[in-house]
């Protein structure tokens, strides 16, 4: 623990780190389906969609082009699924309304079982606030919507790239006119904390089902011969193991 | 009403319109005082601290030079201001610590009285957020310090300048992916409601004890024959305004 002692702030990502995206968006897809009659592997659409924003941030990360709103993002990727062979049936039954609708499905995800009273517990204790590629009007309607206290949201859309672009960490470490080692970034997926590490933040990672790819070995802490300062299961756990400071 | 029927969210302004800088200041510099045994006219000191913090926005958001960071402002006009006879004997008792955490009072505001209910009770309705000339962690600070629930905090900080600069209202206006008619600032000076009409936002006056100075016209509502769209005398009034809407 002697790695968080001087810890001010906690950057959390957000999706998979904070929401199940999966299963929200899946949960959309298949209730819009059952609606119009259709049937489709929703589990795998969800997938695309996520893939699709995750290949476009990247791209945009490394200093390609492209949209820096992820409501655009999405719309955008929405569309070319819906135009393949695959979802032709499902695209023409999806007026031009009914697809702005659901792209919205992106800010109504639901927390982890331990998000909610987890973030209450630490923000008592810490400075708590999104660090995510979503723009900040879905940050923030999410945050409505699943109970989020953030005491700030920070959106990669502020600082003009996305993560992994080191300027992305910098941006929000400096608007809390803190130094990095003083944040933490708190994340489920490994490249976003080893990002985070190499501008000088600390790093905990927590284990969240289905967002580590299966082809990646097990993350573990420096203390277990690992890259990362902590791993945590929850965010209750984490604010339990920030307590243990005092 | 009308004008406030598309309105989806509210943006405040913060020193003096949701936290009493004024009484909390002067409380501050006058226990300091007491701890050393010195007496001087708090009430004077705190009012030329403000004076100098409005005197430096302004020049900036006119296109002039000097700090963006609101914390690193306070601290160059809390020395000038020790730096002069009046205040030479107080300022030879304040170490630099002493003095760096006297500047910090700025972050440990409180709110007026119907501030925390009148806050919660939008945050059921709406989107609040700030919208000041403060830095974000300053805004961090006092959020958590006065219990104020903002959905997110917008800072001047992030659009490179102050208001009344126009920037930095559409800068709030276009991250939370809203046209400027759907936003509303919420403010006791008619300074900053007059920028915010400028760029096509509605505006709601809150009259608040020693914030428009006495040689201002009283500020009043279009029905009324004014230039403000509405006129309140709390938060918990606005709330209940809002709710008429439904």
């Amino acid at each position: 623990m002697a790695d968080l002692s001087n810890v001010q702030a906690l950057l959390f990502d957000v999706f998979g780190t904070v929401v199940d995206w999966h299963g929200s968006v899946t949960g959309e897809l298949s209730a819009l389906g059952a609606k119009h009659g259709i049937d489709g592997d929703w589990n795998e659409f969800a997938k695309t969609w996520r893939r699709g924003y995750l290949q476009n941030t990247r791209k945009i990360a490394e200093g390609g082009t492209g949209s820096l709103n992820v409501d655009v993002m999405h719309r955008e990727i929405l569309e070319d699924i819906l135009g393949t062979p695959e979802w032709s049936k499902f695209g023409a039954a999806l007026t031009p309304e009914v697809r702005g609708e659901l792209n919205l499905a992106w800010h109504r995800l639901n927390g982890w079982p331990d998000t909610v009273t987890g973030l209450y517990a630490l923000k008592k204790q810490i400075i708590i606030s999104t660090l995510s590629n979503g723009n900040i009007r879905l940050l923030v309607d999410m945050a409505k919507y699943a109970d989020l206290p953030w005491d700030t949201v920070f959106s990669s859309e502020l600082f003009g790239s996305f993560k992994p672009d080191p300027k992305v960490y910098l941006g929000a470490v400096k608007h809390l006119s803190l130094e990095p080692h003083n944040c933490a970034m708190v994340a489920a997926h490994i490249y976003d904390l080893r990002a985070a590490a190499s501008v000088g933040m600390r790093t905990i990672y927590v284990r969240r089902p289905g967002e580590q790819p299966p082809d990646i070995e097990e993350v573990k802490s420096k203390s277990e011969g690992g890259d990362v300062d902590v791993v945590v299961n929850s965010f209750t756990e984490l604010a339990a193991l920030l307590a243990e400071r005092k």
